[in-house]
């Protein structure tokens, strides 16, 4: 097989493992014997459209030995959505362009449903110009939200550590309920599917254990349902542990944190669901309460991955040089539970356009009755996906995260016009 | 010497290791050849004066291991503060007659400067009234700000929790910043003295690194050279990480998150000093920013200890009871530091009545000149107590926590009349 250049890109929220999949494939085009440079880009795909393609051959071997326990994304990433291909062929050509001037022929890009929109589009648009070009999407969300695949790299390692944080405030609450705050409550991300908010459920042993109410974006929010619980659990374990998800609804479809469900307060930007929560059981029932947001810090908490959630990715990324190698494109590769307990996994693919712009909700078997927490059949599914831990080495008290040096390859193309 | 039974309770808010000096302590005890039945105070003071005292050796000796890695507090914690002795002498008098009832002799009481002032006015009614009574403090408090002890059991776990989560909020912004977040502000703990805020300078090691800009509670906030550094900060790297103290305050000595700060958005109690950076960053500077808020799952993150602390704390407990076995009383462990490079320590001890009710502020000396960082002097102070990591045991990918089962020994005495 004749050996091609490759481009590979990270694109939309960052994950603690999405390094972790550019490390497994880096090492698997290395090895694969058919690939010759490896560039990325520079920001996503912003980095090709730029021609800021990183020359990783410049890279140290150790730098690239740390992608697979460094967060966050290390070439960039980028929020940029491809315009459909019949209102504006020009940036695809532009990326054909670029691709052909460093002569490019394989463009794997690590991303969710938006990512997976422009793998199809690019895909479909390079056969119609004949240019040779394999298109390999890399699933990365923390969300959970692609369809097909089980399970999403970047979910069992924010599940865990949303999970560990979860057990540790309703500890600290438990600790203090006697004369100090009685309510805790935990923002979670997610703002359209309430996997990582459900996900917190796994702490949640016994009937003392928090969560003891889960607020998901799938049930339209009960204002005076949702007190009475608080109300009760209190009155039953002398404090409540809350977990809401960032996309918790009314039943109207506006977000709690929007004016609609706010309107006490009269200010709508003024932080999300979780302040919300908090006030409204302050205000309605008089309780102490104590909230977190973790925010980023859940999906770049590499301190604490799933260790399985690490294989998971790096095997995505070396998958992905593999399916390559077969020859084909306009792939995502999958990831498909083999069985429970012991939870068996392997890799496979789909058309990556049967995952583009689609969600996949948490489904009414996996939410309880009464909509406030999480069923066995829940548990099943996420418990494997949280298992083992995968520390970063650490030096001086710090985890050895590193930066790359991002060397650019130089241009060939005079700079693009920019609209 | 005569065997003594001993009391010893948990005060004021949880840390990641409180239990850990729990753990020092009883194994201590159990070693001390003088000391015979260990009780604990449920819920703090609270459970000597509602006779509620738990039986440890009802306990599994697992339960006990397991104290050194499980966070916030096992007995119960809480917030009373005995009142002064001129005004209420009765609920000395209960204290006394709980302990006498039970043959107590050894009063440890493990807190911050508040808990301080109860170990110093036991011990001298105890005196007056000739009832034969050690009481021995062991510090705690994530805040740091005991005075003469070098540092607090507590502390360096929440400066190593919030120091990663500073640096892995601020490897998510600087992957995204291009078309996405350029400004993340993460607000943590410390109501009156800036220790850990500080403390999250250390993530800090080249001009990309977050955070760079610390907002303290020493320094009087100005909103203008705030906004100014955030707009220059974002102008040269791109995107600005800023650590938020929660005690932040204006020049007049209202919080940020209070009216006097906040009069645009018109509500105080929404959210706090962390909210109240990003309205303002959002609101002046047009950025789009994100902030996290750790709350308690900071202090209770036993996920992420640091080595040192851990020891420190066990080291506080086991050394109460030296100092007991040495016949003193009204006195609390202290921390030295030997030697900071090498970092060497060792355990001291000072009266009581000196660390009551005080606050030791992060000095001059440790903030950078503008203001808004830490000196080479802080981290010189600092680093050392980051050091090392103490992970906890996992069951089935979630933290081995343990609950004791807190089997009350029987009463002795009515019930107190509560007034």
């Amino acid at each position: 097989m004749a050996r091609r250049n490759a481009v590979y890109a990270q694109s939309g929220g960052v994950t603690s493992v999405i390094n972790a999949s550019a490390y497994g494939l880096i090492r698997a085009a290395r090895a694969s014997g058919f690939i010759d440079a490896v560039y990325a880009g520079l920001d996503g795909i912003n980095g090709v459209l730029d021609e800021n393609l990183i020359d990783l051959a410049q890279e140290e071997p150790a730098a690239i030995e740390a992608l697979r326990h460094t967060p966050a994304g290390a070439f960039g990433s980028c929020r940029k959505k491809l315009k459909d291909l019949d209102k504006d062929r020009a940036e695809f050509q532009r990326i054909l362009d670029v691709l052909a001037a460093h002569d490019i022929h394989l463009f794997f890009y690590n991303g969710g449903n938006d990512s997976m929109d422009t793998v199809d589009k690019l895909n479909r648009f390079a056969q119609q110009q004949g240019y040779p070009l394999q298109a390999i999407g890399i699933p990365k969300t923390i969300d959970n939200d692609l369809p097909i695949t089980d399970c999403c790299p970047g979910f069992g390692s924010v599940a865990k550590y949303n999970t560990v944080s979860m057990m540790e405030g309703a500890m600290d609450t438990e600790a203090m309920y006697r004369d100090s705050t009685k309510v805790f409550v935990l923002e979670t991300m997610g703002r359209h599917a309430g996997w990582i908010a459900a996900s917190t459920g796994l702490a949640s042993r016994g009937e003392r254990d928090g969560p003891h109410l889960i607020l998901l974006p799938e049930v339209p929010f009960d204002k005076a349902r949702f007190l009475a619980a608080v109300e009760r659990t209190v009155k039953t374990q002398g404090f409540c542990a809350v977990t809401v998800s960032e996309g918790a609804q009314n039943a109207d479809g506006t977000f709690l944190s929007e004016a609609g469900g706010q309107d006490a307060f009269g200010h709508t930007q003024l932080g999300g669901a979780g302040v919300f929560v908090q006030e409204l059981v302050k205000s309605e029932l008089k309780f102490k309460v104590h909230g977190a947001v973790l925010d980023y810090c859940q999906r770049s908490g590499r301190h604490l991955a799933s260790r399985v959630d690490v294989e998971q990715a790096i095997a995505c990324g070396a998958h992905a040089v593999k399916l390559a190698g077969e020859g084909l494109t306009g792939q995502m590769v999958t990831l498909q539970r083999d069985s429970d307990a012991p939870y068996r996994w392997s890799v496979g693919h789909t058309d990556a356009g049967n995952i583009a712009n689609k969600e996949k909700l948490l489904p009414r078997e996996y939410i309880r009755e009464d909509g406030f927490h999480i069923t066995e059949g829940f548990r099943r599914y996420c418990l494997p996906l949280i298992q083992g831990e995968d520390y970063p080495p650490y030096e001086n008290g710090l985890p050895a995260y590193r930066r790359l040096k991002r060397t650019l390859t130089p241009r060939k193309l005079e700079a693009r016009k920019k609209g």
